[in-house]
């Protein structure tokens, strides 16, 4: 007898049932035909690495490698992990064979991670990224390209502007305003993490903290109205500072494009910046009750030649299976998924079973999907049941009477209706596509 | 600077660089085909499982249990193992559910697995399987189905009857032949061990063993003449053995249906025996350079009580990506694999690249996979080499005199041909399927 608490997954994982399965794979098939449409190669890294890899200097964030690694020494008295992230092992990769690739590199996985986190609304500890990386190209062009992909998903997904919203920086331009435009040239990280939070404190709060980090009130008043600034602000310094310039191309190219209505320059927007080089971008859910973050992503010119010694340009974003799951459940964008069989063949009798076989397996060959009933003796009532139950939407129907005149009986579920066809028929009705 | 050492994946496991991963691709889609065709549905297990769903009494084999765990304590002080199989994962599910499950239960999975095994031709330590499984149904037309179904994957794989064999036996005719044929009722494990091996060791070898384990000359003539047993031996044991009866079925009803040349009756045959209950069978590459076990599969009526605390008949199979790739390797099976990409919209400078990359859009509305050239500043020349190189086969030019007549030049890649079309021509030939 079992322990019954073997019945249960381990926490913060989940059991895909067909059902639940049907959902993941439609993120994956979205997220796929996104990266494919765009000419980017799916690739796939191993599921464990060594832990060097996450936790050697200004890797992985210090969460993700002193916290949230799963990592065991092997027999052979090797550290290694489970993949928290895919950017360490991608860069590897990368690195590895960078001469010999083509390139601009356009890149997708689709893949399982781990990261010990504790469970709750949007934290799990097995979870589903896309990563979409172009690796080789410096041109800002590849991040106005990459934030369109970010967009392509969105409406395969179903959603409109009013639904999510891209929230874009540049973390060279923000570093150039903090020195040149506000003059901050000391106490730069604590400045910046004042900022970060601006959102969540008071006016008089946040004057308070600037202050005590040594800025003046003409100083205070100019971090207190940034995030007021708009894209075409920047316009008198696109000469002076690189990241101003990338910004302003990025903005202005998107908007050209048509996507004005999903984007918005947020002069706030710091998340990531331990990690990002250029232009930076945050994916925000607007639904009122889920009114966070879904990702980040941007431009990361430096961490390949952290992990593979290579110095390569590099751009890409990491949506997850958890917030796209919690965005489709608030905004009610989930397909109706049915069952993949297209057709249970039932079986009349035991004598009638070899024909009933040969008529699943014809419609097999036209492309449908078709079940047989298997178990012996059972009256054709509970076989429709089945089918029913199963939401099968057609039936098969092999009788004495019809067999003795070649036909068959199709059935419809969904209308209940039914028809007595000769299979040839029926095999031409599914080859051009409207058996019904 | 990264050291050079992380470079490398961990041993025994692979970097999927885009053109490895298409093979593996191909083969998951050929292994989800063949399920779906049978109105089998997917679903997935967690990675990690509790350690002691794997180490409980009698469930898998003590070599994976005790030697190729990869395993780990969690921060909570739970000891968890990255899944080695997924049968005790998917029993878990099933039991945990049974009721609530429409009966009979036809699912499948395709998942990366871990174990610590010496990296080998065949051998490595993270691997994909399907897994696919009938559970409810005890059923002899589920054995029937469930090689169907194996076959069926073959043959989708171009593999004829010459490539590859899939053997069979069963294990209760087995113990009944052993004890009511033979007449050995003591040390059956002893004499189970001898015989599988008999293929090993002389004739003389195995006369000397057996005759060790106290059989007398006429029982070891008996065992010694076991492999030459054919099906149409067992019919008069039909009545005396339910196992017979299985295997005869099972063997007549396959061969009915036309398989005959894929199968044969092996009684010799006994890997897998601790786990299965029934039929069994192994299917086998006939390559010269491969002649290998490919996996095995059968019912397994008793395991997912063990697993869960119900009882549940069961049968299923699981093929690995491992000795799947070695049999499309040697029997030179592979299809050709050409860049996902259809075309490359070039931007002939930036004047044009809005215009351009309205042609990609258009194109990629279409359905067409796209890629536009983002690289700024660079030659025709060069992008059309880019397009050589990368493999794409078409590509689409759009210069300031097209432009003019609101013309674009569409050319093959291949034949080298080129046409001035129009755009709305273009996409029209693209939707209907016959762009040259």
């Amino acid at each position: 007898m079992a322990n019954k608490e073997l019945l249960q997954p381990y926490r913060g994982t989940k059991d895909y049932y067909p059902n639940d399965y049907s959902r993941l794979d439609y993120i994956f098939s979205v997220w796929r035909e996104a990266c494919m449409a765009f000419g980017y190669e799916e690739y796939l890294a191993p599921l464990v690495e060594d832990r060097e890899l996450y936790t050697q200097k200004h890797a992985s964030g210090d969460e993700i490698a002193n916290q949230q690694l799963y990592w065991l020494t092997d027999q052979g008295g090797r550290e290694i992990a489970i993949r928290p992230e895919m950017t360490p092992s991608v860069s590897r990769m990368v690195g590895a064979r960078y001469q010999q690739l083509q390139k601009p590199i356009r890149w997708f996985s689709v893949a399982n991670f781990m990261r010990y986190e504790r469970p709750q609304k949007g934290r799990v500890r097995e979870f589903f990224q896309l990563n979409i990386d172009n690796f080789g190209d410096s041109s800002v062009q590849v991040d106005v390209e990459l934030i369109e992909v970010a967009i392509h998903i969105m409406r395969l997904f179903g959603a409109s502007s009013k639904m999510f919203e891209i929230r874009i920086n540049n973390r060279k331009w923000f570093s150039y305003w903090l020195e040149h435009v506000v003059g901050v040239t000391e106490n730069e990280q604590q400045v910046s993490r004042i900022i970060d939070n601006l959102a969540k404190n008071t006016e008089e709060e946040n004057s308070q903290k600037l202050g005590d980090a040594g800025l003046t009130p003409e100083q205070i008043d100019l971090v207190l109205r940034l995030p007021q600034l708009q894209i075409d602000d920047l316009a008198q310094y696109l000469d002076k500072s690189e990241g101003a310039a990338e910004l302003y191309a990025l903005m202005k190219s998107l908007e050209e494009k048509g996507y004005k209505e999903f984007i918005r320059y947020d002069a706030s927007l710091l998340r990531g910046f331990d990690y990002y080089t250029g232009n930076v971008f945050e994916q925000f859910d607007l639904h009122p009750d889920n009114n966070r973050s879904m990702f980040g992503g941007g431009r990361y010119d430096d961490l390949v030649e952290l992990y593979s010694g290579i110095s390569v340009p590099a751009n890409g974003f990491a949506p997850g299976n958890v917030t796209t799951e919690l965005f489709l459940d608030n905004w009610n964008l989930w397909p109706e998924f049915e069952n993949n069989t297209d057709v249970l063949v039932t079986v009349f009798n035991e004598e009638l079973r070899h024909k009933s076989w040969g008529v699943a397996t014809s419609l097999r060959d036209a492309g449908l999907f078709v079940q047989l009933y298997l178990k012996q003796g059972e009256a054709i009532k509970e076989q429709l049941s089945y089918a029913n139950k199963s939401g099968i939407p057609f039936v098969v129907i092999l009788g004495p009477e019809e067999d003795e005149k070649g036909l068959l009986v199709w059935k419809n579920m969904i209308s209940g209706e039914q028809r007595v066809v000769k299979l040839e028929g029926l095999l031409e009705e599914v080859t051009n596509g409207h058996a019904d």
